[in-house]
């Protein structure tokens, strides 16, 4: 029953016959060949959408930076560490892809340099100064690509999270970005569970919450209602 | 028989009545709410010499930042994400402790200042700067403590690793340290291998690659050989 199930959804999925390109997880950028700066993202969102989008039919990559998470069924994972890497793997994917979705918690600075060797600790230098730059901006360069896909970003905010995700919409010229509040524990970061509300230019839809599972077929619902 | 060897390593262990602390692991040192600075150790080697010190008699607290590993049988495990958190669990050990390994890949530097907001990117700003301090030297604190246990270090380093290593052994005041080279990428952080040289204030000690299973073995025998 299940392998029949399962054959209905390929033959009449709702994304059958396109091509979902989703980043995930954090990027790693190196300061030296030890050390480096990440952040906290699981990939769980981004794994999630790629489970569900290949579940409705979808040819699915996943690119991918440093996780825990095993690559879901029928899903072509690229694995990368840095931002820069990123946006080379998704640039890669212009021109083949319908939809990109960029769940990754992309770092906004790497280090200007990385160290060839190990820094080492000065004796008497109580202090160190981290020289970063600007990492690419990769959902901003796809969207504003001229062979663009219908583009989704995703913002992480802490405070005034309606006010930030709108204007990085408009600003980044995104078709829809998901929102969420990672000031929240509960939600959001390493937890199965999310809470989100999803804008784009003519309105919004509020997630409450539920598992990252059910958001992923939420989000990808929103999609396919925009694209008809 | 299995439950019989046990036993028998319960009964005549090397280290049977010992208290040993360990640290292992990366430390996480928060940038803000979502990013922070770490490094690449993955813990195997600490979480090694907690099972093998472990199996040999020995009551074990392993004192572990961020990994993924499982807790080893027969250890108590506090976990810690910043160099601060591992001093101050280190320090509550003091005068419980018969020996400090610290195999933990302590960051040397910290945020001066934790933001409490995640840092938004300002368009615009092309560069950002992070300013460190430098963070506590846990095994020379233990090393240097008037109830100082034997106190083992480690050292990982890219270059001139036998004469870091002596230096480092001499300025801590430690009793042992087990120097590797983490530019060899077949050994080291996240390998399930190693190969290290054992130095101490008379001798050195060679260890050619093997697991990090047998490496835990011969640095706990050469810790034995110490007190004895």
């Amino acid at each position: 029953q299940i392998l029949e199930l399962s054959a209905a959804y390929f033959e009449e999925g709702a994304f059958t016959g396109k091509h979902i390109v989703i980043t995930a997880g954090p990027t790693q950028e190196a300061i030296d060949p030890v050390r480096y700066i990440s952040n906290h993202s699981s990939g769980k969102m981004g794994y999630a959408l790629a489970q569900a989008a290949a579940n409705q039919g979808a040819r699915v990559t996943l690119i991918s930076g440093p996780t825990n998470l095993p690559c879901p069924e029928r899903v072509e994972r690229i694995q990368v560490k840095s931002a820069e890497q990123m946006l080379e793997a998704s640039l890669q994917q212009i021109g083949e892809m319908d939809i990109f979705i960029a769940s990754a918690a992309v770092a906004d600075y790497r280090p200007s340099e990385i160290a060839e060797h190990k820094i080492k600790k000065v004796d008497g230098e109580e202090q160190m100064i981290i020289k970063l730059v600007k990492n690419p901006d990769i959902v901003a360069t796809i969207a504003q690509h001229p062979e663009r896909p219908f583009t989704v970003g995703f913002a992480a905010e802490t405070q005034e999270v309606a006010q930030y995700a709108q204007a990085k919409l408009a600003r980044k010229k995104l078709d829809m970005i998901v929102a969420n509040d990672v000031s929240n524990t509960n939600i959001g970061f390493n937890s199965d569970n999310n809470a989100a509300t999803i804008f784009w230019a003519q309105g919004s839809h509020d997630l409450d919450f539920m598992s990252k599972s059910n958001m992923a077929n939420e989000i990808l619902a929103c999609i396919k209602a925009q694209l008809s």
